[in-house]
């Protein structure tokens, strides 16, 4: 392993950053100024950001740099599409830690690169520096969109179905089983825990992917949405951001709420309620959206997208419509990282 | 004091950005959605992000959060002035641990705030989250700029005048001068230190200004430089930046590289050589550019600008001429806290 000391720090973003092209027709001038130069012709810019801390938003333990790397690059994308836009340009800026080596940072870029390769995204700006301690990662993505296409949350109409995109709770689920299993990985190496029959879920928390095909799918369908949101907190907090921001109420069917198999199956084991899980767990990525009531007929016939309730007026609440048909407030309990 | 727990994380959110107002006509819908909508029309848009981290890129035992708030903005809009932009949005991603209250938070903000005001620009996104120890920075800045007037690192060219705005140093020897006196300010509060006359050096370190002046300057008297960079690493390190990427040689003169007085008077107190510190000190934030060499007499003419070399064929190398005219190589001593 080389430690990053050996090299300087301009050595250590040329080695970094050598292998990045840009390959959008946005994208001007890339790494190596003061700024990066984009040209979005006569399109809107669409601009999100996150920041990752180690022991806060991800544990080393059982996370592999090239994943964090794919992970921290599509949570990003992710917001853009949830604005019914394109991604096409990521910031990157790292803190690091003396415990890291230049092998550690150049997986951690194996997976950015990936996943921009895979959605059509280029890398062009960023800062390497040293922390204290762990591993920080702030990433921020640009992107278009026509000023007509753009989805906000606050526009949800009293009457619209509300929709999802695939499955919840899974990456819940997954987050469980590698802590749960976290022993096994940091001591006794040899000793590999047993995840078959749950990669799925694992595949959800360590590698999520933004739903570009849902976006591009409703597109097709000639489908704007009335509002839209990506599932990242969880689907209590976010169709709660819809419905405040539009200032409207809500109907969530518990029955309609997609789960698969095997996250159903591992809560089980967990004797923890499903339900919970989806409504809370968070980090699904996948869209959230409303569309008016006559296009209930597209909707349905669309794979992969559920209804799983309607947009009410204001004064109705915001509720959870539970299997025995008690109707229950729904409440945002997602993220507390900062709170606990 | 307000511990952050008390609040829940989009009271917070809402607490932090109540007070901001979108004021640029770039500025679309800003906080409170997947991602911010800017419209620059026909213009190019102009990217750049920085990370800061607690104990690597400043001390809290001296600076005040607003401070801080301030300068984290300020940095970032001095990169998009090297690009001869114009910063136009900011998205800002704070980690944050228990130590820090909501009133921290806040004067951080105001100081945020503050700067976008007398600078123009808007705060349209962000992100704030716990973190295991410390205080970490992320702040993106967007800015446009017309496609002929962009000046890159890349482009200067033989014979072109070696400029610098301000003078250089001075916020070294403020954050020295700050390291001196830290004893006293963490631990017998009552005794204060005697910054009486250094005032300067300490504004230089804990609240330094962008040069949008010298970008407006410039363009009212026509001039267009070849190359530009802002002075974050130091003049010895942006100025090889530029010479590395426009394959060039220079020659910068000793004498002609501009130092203020309580410099001077500060380095012969420490007994350090000022040249070293303006050479490799760093966030100066001052504009170092080139300028085609008919352009002498209005460079010349113009006050805070300083011609301090010129620009040589590539075969020269990069040359310090020293006040008894020796040739000595420039080397870049600048950032080196990831090597360290």
């Amino acid at each position: 392993m080389t430690e990053i000391s050996t090299l300087g720090e301009f050595v250590l973003i040329e080695r970094l950053t050598k292998e990045i092209e840009l390959t959008q027709f946005t994208s001007i001038k890339g790494v190596g100024d003061d700024a990066a130069v984009l040209d979005f012709l006569e399109k809107r810019t669409l601009v999100t950001t996150d920041l990752l801390l180690e022991g806060i938003h991800f544990d080393l333990t059982y996370t592999p740099m090239k994943h964090l790397g794919y992970k921290a690059a599509v949570v990003n994308f992710s917001d853009i599409y949830a604005m019914n836009g394109c991604p096409q340009q990521i910031t990157v800026s790292l803190g690091v830690s003396k415990r890291f080596s230049v092998e550690d940072l150049e997986d951690f870029y194996a997976g950015l690169r990936l996943a921009c390769e895979v959605y059509g995204v280029d890398i062009v700006g960023g800062d390497t520096s040293a922390s204290v301690t762990g591993f920080a990662v702030s990433i921020t993505c640009i992107g278009f969109a026509d000023e007509s296409k753009i989805v906000y949350r606050d526009t949800a109409q009293d009457t619209d179905l509300i929709c999802v995109s695939g499955d919840l709770g899974a990456a819940y689920m997954g987050l469980q089983l590698l802590e749960r299993e976290k022993t096994v990985f940091s001591g006794k190496e040899d000793l590999q825990p047993d995840f078959a029959g749950k990669e799925y879920l694992l595949e959800r928390q360590l590698k999520p992917e933004a739903r570009k095909d849902i976006v591009k799918m409703l597109a097709e369908n000639g489908i704007k949405p009335t509002a839209m949101i990506d599932v990242s907190d969880g689907l209590s907090s976010d169709l709660l951001h819809i419905c405040k921001q539009s200032n409207v109420g809500c109907q969530l069917f518990e029955e309609r709420i997609p789960i698969d198999y095997q996250t159903a199956m591992m809560a089980e084991t967990f004797n923890m309620n499903v339900v919970t899980a989806a409504l809370n767990g968070g980090e699904d990525y996948e869209l959230l959206f409303t569309v008016p009531l006559h296009e209930h007929d597209k909707i349905s016939a669309m794979s992969g997208i559920h209804i799983i309730g309607y947009i009410t007026k204001p004064e109705n609440g915001c509720h959870l419509i539970t299997r025995d048909s008690q109707e229950m407030p729904l409440k945002a309990q997602g993220w507390s990282s900062i709170t606990e």
